[in-house]
């Protein structure tokens, strides 16, 4: 451990979808000059080892007790780096941070923090298929863990009344087993079935998965806790190729008319 | 140029948000790789030189004249890239490219397209000021030239009652001066004034500037085209820190009670 400087840093990093040609130089970097590497055990196990570097592997729950030893290391004079796959900011560990920073003592604040992104699966998934997110489009995470299951319905509704491509994360797992199914339920009653869905896997890695099927036919069983799931509107594009997987786009163009909001209570 | 193919290839690719270090090593190698390089002229001006690699500048409109020209360069056997800034698939050149070949002739479905990921705007400037994109959020550009007002209007009123965080792109422009503060009053109709709002130009870079205000005190003249208006909800937090920069973070949890959504006509 570093004990020259008068507080230590913690750097929560992006380490990307997961194959290194898409972890930035800057993640790579920050890991690198780390004391002790704090993150989700299948994360830090992408990391190459270096002597002197420890690692403190956890499960992917307990965020804030994570966050808390991080930053009570790096107050103790580590140089601390939290890794994330994808981008941290992104439904991950930097807000999990700047929550314990928010509710933790004095020296927490005190800390250099630094946030260092990453590419986000959903743009990983997308450059796999093409360009679904080409247009607006919106990042629900389908976890009902932290936040009621209605808002993640309003939230459903509104994207799909508002025609955003619609990216869910956390869409599935052995504890919440249903949300995947009732939100495509409840999108088939607002959007066409013809909609095109992507279930992006592992994008970029050996075990990629990447399928292209459509709302009516989307099944859940199709997700799993490292799948991306991308949901278009009425405006994407399939464009079939000869010999190759379609291309799947977000037309640049609305030119449709556009339905007035109904007014509702704020 | 590569003439050993029987088709060329064409690599869209993300440069991330502009300093290299944010520039994945796929990126970089598929810059590289190629024999042609097009792209808007400020983002090839980035790249370093490299002999026997030609470039072709362009302005930053025109993209689906820029797209069919790499299309065709490709199909005579050039390896050709096509360059965004941050990610290609967020509002820039892989949906022009996906829609050139779309209505394009058969020679260009028959290429080999790649799209290579990297670091949005967004997601860099969410990064600078701790993580305003922590939790559901929307990404929206505020050009109307592809699409009606009246549906960025609709777009940005369903985001704001859907509770989404609002990361602008293409906030305002010399041609597009008076959108962002029309956006800035709508949203002032449905959120707080106390509603916090990044500016985010140049995440970064040497020229970064990060400026936080309110949505009541939100001047439109801070922004320009490189800029990313990041805009919070009734839950983003702000934690002062002594000496620092305060954080601003989506909080992980939501347990506020949801009023339901109106019904409203598909």
């Amino acid at each position: 451990m570093s004990t020259g400087d008068r507080v230590g840093r913690i750097t929560v990093v992006g380490l990307g979808p997961g194959a290194a040609r898409q972890m930035t130089p800057q993640a790579a970097a920050a890991v690198e000059a780390a004391d002790l590497v704090f993150g989700y055990a299948p994360y830090l196990a992408r990391l190459p080892e270096r002597p002197g570097q420890e690692r403190r592997p956890s499960d992917n729950r307990e965020e804030i007790a994570r966050a808390s030893a991080a930053l009570d290391a790096a107050v103790a004079g580590a140089r601390v780096a939290m890794v994330s796959g994808g981008d941290p900011g992104v439904f991950a560990m930097a807000a999990a941070v700047c929550e314990a920073i928010e509710h933790g003592p004095d020296a927490w604040r005190a800390l250099d923090l630094e946030v260092v992104p990453g590419v986000t699966a959903m743009l990983a998934v997308a450059a796999r298929c093409g360009a679904p997110l080409g247009h607006d489009f919106c990042a629900l995470s389908l976890s009902d863990n932290l936040k009621p299951w209605a808002l993640v319905e309003k939230r459903l509704l509104l994207a799909a009344e508002a025609g955003f491509v619609i990216a869910l994360y956390n869409p599935i797992s052995r504890a919440r087993p249903w949300q995947l199914g009732r939100a495509f339920a409840l999108l088939r009653e607002r959007l066409a079935g013809s909609v095109p869905v992507v279930f992006g896997r592992a994008a970029g890695r050996e075990d990629e998965r990447i399928t292209l099927t459509t709302l009516a036919d989307a099944n859940p069983a199709q997700a799993d806790m490292a799948t991306c799931v991308i949901i278009g509107t009425a405006d994407t594009r399939i464009v079939q190729r000869p010999g190759l997987p379609p291309l799947v786009y977000a037309p640049r163009s609305a030119d449709r008319p556009v339905s007035p909001v109904e007014e509702t209570a704020p």
